[in-house]
């Protein structure tokens, strides 16, 4: 029989460039099913839906919202709550009273975890109810996933970015440092190398948390390249850590932690004025800039993904499917079936929930200061149609006259 | 008669999006003419002149050359070498050996000025010789010009990251800076003011030198703003002074200076760090975040003015032709002609050379901290054909059931 009621869909965690197109793909979905009574979006995640704060979807029109899909971060506004059983309680009495039946969470791992246990709770109580995961997340960092939506259009900004500073580093040499965001895993800081096309091209170092960040090791690695190319251009992960597990940053700055307990390694111009200061003071080079790109990363508009905004979309519909079709539970992932091609399915909540994905040794390379080939082949079709490409002039040296 | 003999095309200053479009464009248009017997690139600038360092773009294909047009930077590198009349005369000995007739030099006011100290010397020597000063900088502040290429490229930049910006602030609620490039003139910082769409939108708060950068001043009006809102999004240039015209970023680091004598301002994240500490501080407001757009403003790759592009190549274009054609000397300047159409003219060397153009009184609010709509005007067909936008749901709120 048919489970008649609301739908519910609501976005957390940080925004992403295409996290609207799987809002988007699950409310134009959810609206084709005749059961499906009232499409609402939570505004501000989680804390929309206890405090019945919903905009009813169903009376949006579609071209606003083909318009909003287009536009990024997350257009229902988000939250860092982090449910605990108590507020998942509070969650679900809401869902009882507005007879909410098809809830769908956009999010990362956290997020994974609050669809888990309000599921437990829907179980607990006898209501019948499914909880789709739609995964996001810029960092790449999702279990089951061979990537995840949000991340292709993050790189792409990220390797649009390093390819433009490859160039300005080029034409006025010096050390030029980008740090990228990453706190545990280095996806979107390794995307940096999609600026290596000519043979001296930089990033010529890559950091990233997965492997640890000695400061000794790093001034040499410079130093090295430097002497090489009179140039160095670097990409570094924002949570590069020494032995100790230890933020490179927080050695440095003495700042608040967020809501996750987490110390704030975002938003600040910290490591990269760190690391520069190291390089002009101890290797006596003295054109060093650095560049945070910051915010920017997970939220410029116009730099997108055509592959990103398709599977963003798709995951979307998906969710919509497998919840009111086939009724089940679980979190949407993103499988690669051939190069380049990609088919969903659903997996448990526990397997996304609380866990972090890293980068695999085989796309690091021996010495932990760049990426291979095999990231590169991974990561290129995810760049979508339109990836601008850089050129150099290639013309011949003319003969000197006055001192051949 | 004919003035047979080579060309040279250099590129100075800071990079920018489209300053290839003004190379490849006097290349081609100079490779028409009968009486250039071969055009030449300096490579660095007026440092490659001296080394007598060219690269042969006679021999460059036209394929490789419009590939080049599209890839932001400075292709032939550049140089913040600022020649004095010594190095103007090594440079006049190059020309002479090398037959050089015709001289372009793509930069911005001290190119201007290079190019006027160098034909001074032709002059005085009476040696037949013509040479163009192409404009160029993101800033946007060379004087006789409606505004110059680089600077509607960078502008959309702005306005595409504080759109972003603008949407992540909303999605998760606090105070966020973004910290712009621009010393003297503030039309860069400006241009966040496109974000503007919505009546909440942000930037709220938009300060440039122009104006007097009074701290309390600036804590009020950033309480003011988050009270009404709960958010404030704030675009500062990097180069606001206090009333004292000290810039408020030199508070507070110790760092070098340049080869112009100029004060560090870009490739450090200390001013945004700096006014977010003031926030927290003294506002008591926790979330707080900045971001420093940096060198991304001029060289991120595939971010490009339409407008932009095509002016760029045709006052490279138009330098060629006034130079072997007409036989004249100056600087190329962009005349806004109808809303919008542009016509080029030349203007004398030493209206541009060591002048700085501001922001006129209209485009500045009175409060001194945001702009005009006759600024957005303006700027707004200056960013081309495929300017993005974002969009915001409109959907009704739902009726609440537990708390009405």
């Amino acid at each position: 029989m048919e489970l008649e009621g609301k739908v519910v869909v609501a976005q957390g965690g940080g925004p992403t460039a295409v996290i609207n197109q799987s809002l988007v793909g699950a409310v134009l979905e959810s609206r084709k099913f005749r059961q499906v009574t009232k499409v609402y979006g939570a505004v501000n995640g989680v804390a929309g839906i206890i405090n019945e704060d919903f905009l009813d979807l169903t009376q949006e029109t579609t071209h606003n919202l083909e318009q909003v899909a287009i536009t990024p971060s997350s257009a229902l506004f988000s939250t860092r709550d982090k449910p605990d059983k108590k507020y998942c309680q509070e969650i679900f009495k809401v869902f009882i009273a507005h007879n909410v039946r098809y809830f769908f969470y956009i999010g990362g791992n956290d997020s994974a975890d609050t669809v888990r246990i309000v599921n437990e709770e829907a179980e607990t109580a006898g209501y019948e109810f499914r909880a789709i995961h739609i995964p996001k997340t810029i960092d790449n960092d999702l279990l089951m996933n061979d990537h995840t939506p949000g991340y292709p259009s993050a790189a792409k900004f990220v390797a649009q970015a390093f390819i433009g500073l490859n160039l300005d580093n080029r034409a006025l040499p010096g050390v030029h440092i980008g740090v990228v965001m990453g706190r545990h895993a280095g996806f979107l800081t390794a995307a940096s190398s999609i600026a290596q096309k000519y043979p001296d091209d930089g990033p010529h170092l890559i950091y990233i948390p997965e492997r640890t960040f000695n400061i000794d090791k790093f001034l040499m690695d410079v130093k090295k390249t430097y002497d090489k190319y009179g140039r160095c251009l670097i990409a570094v992960s924002e949570g590069v850590m020494d032995e100790n597990k230890v933020p490179i940053v927080t050695k440095l700055i003495d700042s608040g932690t967020d809501a996750h307990g987490n110390k704030q390694l975002s938003g600040t111009g910290a490591l990269g004025d760190l690391l520069a200061d190291q390089i002009k003071n101890k290797l006596g080079i003295q054109r060093v800039r650095s560049d945070t790109l910051g915010y920017l990363q997970r939220s410029f508009m116009g730099c997108v993904s055509s592959v990103d905004q398709h599977e963003a979309r798709e995951v979307g519909e998906k969710a919509a499917q497998f919840a009111i079709w086939h009724n089940v539970d679980g979190s949407i992932t993103i499988n690669r079936t051939g190069y380049y091609s990609v088919d969903y399915k659903l997996t448990d909540l526990k397997n996304i929930a609380a866990n972090t994905r890293l980068m695999p040794d085989e796309f690091i390379n021996a010495e932990g200061n760049n990426v291979t080939e095999a990231f590169k082949y991974y990561l290129q079709p995810l760049l979508g149609s339109d990836m601008p490409e850089a050129s150099m002039l290639r013309a011949p040296r003319a003969k000197k006259i006055l001192n051949p």
